[in-house]
């Protein structure tokens, strides 16, 4: 019999199909193969992106030259826009503001990697410190209310360059996704008087059949209601509701757990298209008790279809007690 | 300038990237062929399916043989079933509901067609009418709440058999897609007195520039905010709350609608993988005021990345009024 679980963050419900059931091994994908001959991403071919917001740097490497460890650009198409004014209209009955935000490339590394997995943990750290100081820096615009990091993989996950590279994109307004989450969350608090994702940790750690990894101060867990098979979440295990309020001492060890994490599913499945991506509170909210941020690996590895986009409830043939199993075991 | 556009029903935000600006000649796609050999779908091949649970047949053509019209059998692996009590637990502090419900597949001609738009007009209407049988008679279990109409087409939009058939997913719960729709559509119709759709369709027919075709009783056009390109609804300009309640008289009309503007959508985009799915009320709801049901297409020829999945929000390269003009100006 198939099980309806409910995802106690979102409120959206998962059919875990237990009847379609598949194993890892249905999962095959290609390892994916070095293409480009000409990479705007590499080193040395600085000039070929626009110049560049900010990088760490070697010595006295200069900007826009090669030098660099971790390097930050404008999205050379960008969804939003940094320059103007924010205008807010109607249209009838309709809601329009123009597209002003921002739409940042981090660069995660000179070298032609195809994997964050292939990076040093020194560089790993870097680019999540960079993470950290590109909210910080962007949070100081009034008209921009929320960050969202994120990373595309493959193609079919919708990355159109195959150097490793993550983005961020800058919104004027908190989106749907996320403002559903918090008030959920606040929700959650109000009765309870504890966040949910500290329960859920709680309960997730002391259960222990959907933990794939577990450190001192981070935990990945699959989500009880997974939404596709090999979802897994990494949350720093203390209360922390904004990204760029985690301490940089920490960073070296959240490099550590999303290395690994990643490392397994790309064992189990091959190098699976992914994306992942970091629900974190918005600029305009102070340091809240009821909202935690956290990490979201989605592997890209089954397709989204008409039930999917007509309910947002999903099918998912791997039990994520299955998964988690699985990546457990998987010796690196 | 790219625009931030709101969805009135659903609150989530698409961003038209203007700057990303595609035309329909940069999505291309092979024209299907028949590949398979052996389809369990086809006439003569009854024995391969499930046994079927109703068939529109012609004369005194017996049960799971050839000589029917349209056939509805019940999936070969089902996202839900049918036997069993309802029975709802906790786990913790997570909520569980087994997976009681129903998963059907409408077959929709006994002939190897791969689209829906290859169909006589009155076998369109024949199809469409079996949508409302089924849903006529999975409302009478109390168990049930709600009946997704969907279909798969191409294997990118999730399709594994390519022989033309739509889905039905009869659910114990209202998913949590359409419960925000309808709790929007009841804050409009508390606010306004009226239907959001019903003023929807009002200024998108007196507008105009999103509109791909009108007849007496049904449009079709873009929607202001839509995520995807080519993305285009269909509605009874009437207010009709649940689909099972429209008329038999008007169906003819409505896949007159439906095929034709599938014809001119696979015309454009050389026939894309898509889905469609139809939003209507719930079953333990009565005829509603705030409600419309409608179709939604949906062409995958875009790839949703980490962005999406993140936010709920869309980025959308293909402004709506484009896509309606240029769908509007192809004569079949």
């Amino acid at each position: 019999m198939p099980e309806l679980r409910k995802d106690p963050v979102t409120g959206r419900w998962v059919i875990i199909a237990v009847e379609r059931a598949k194993r890892p091994d249905d999962f095959k994908f290609e390892a994916p193969q070095k293409k480009m001959s000409m990479c705007p991403f590499c080193g040395g071919n600085e000039h070929t992106t626009p110049p560049e917001i900010t990088a760490l740097r070697n010595g006295d490497s200069a900007r826009d030259k090669a030098g660099w460890r971790v390097r930050v650009v404008p999205n050379k198409f960008p969804a939003l826009m940094v320059e103007g004014e924010l205008e807010k209209r109607g249209e009838g009955m309709y809601d329009v503001i123009n597209g002003i935000g921002a739409h940042e490339v981090i660069i995660e590394t000179p070298q032609h990697e195809l994997s964050i997995t292939a990076l040093s943990d020194e560089n790993v750290r870097e680019v999540l410190w960079v993470y950290k100081d590109r909210l910080v820096d962007l949070r100081k615009d009034k008209r921009l209310v929320y960050g969202l990091l994120f990373k595309n993989v493959g193609e079919r996950a919708g990355a159109s360059l195959e150097h490793t590279h993550s983005q961020l994109i800058v919104t004027p307004i908190v989106p749907l996704r996320v403002k559903t989450e918090m008030n959920r969350c606040a929700e959650y608090y109000d009765f309870r008087g504890r966040c949910l994702f500290c329960d859920m940790i709680k309960q997730e750690i002391s259960n222990g059949v959907r933990v794939v990894m577990e450190e001192k101060n981070f935990v990945a867990f699959e989500p009880f209601a997974a939404r596709f098979p090999f979802e897994t979440w990494i949350l720093p295990k203390r209360h922390i509701s904004h990204y760029e309020a985690t301490e940089d001492w920490l960073l070296g060890e959240l490099g550590y757990v999303i290395k690994t994490t990643l490392k397994k599913i790309e064992t189990a499945i091959s190098h699976p298209p992914y994306n992942y991506l970091v629900h974190t509170s918005p600029f305009n909210e102070q340091a809240v008790d009821y909202y935690h941020w956290h990490f979201e690996i989605i592997p890209r590895i089954t397709r989204v279809a008409g039930f999917e986009w007509g309910t947002g409830f999903y099918i998912n043939a791997v039990p994520p007690e299955s998964a988690a199993q699985y990546l457990r075991e998987i010796r690196l």
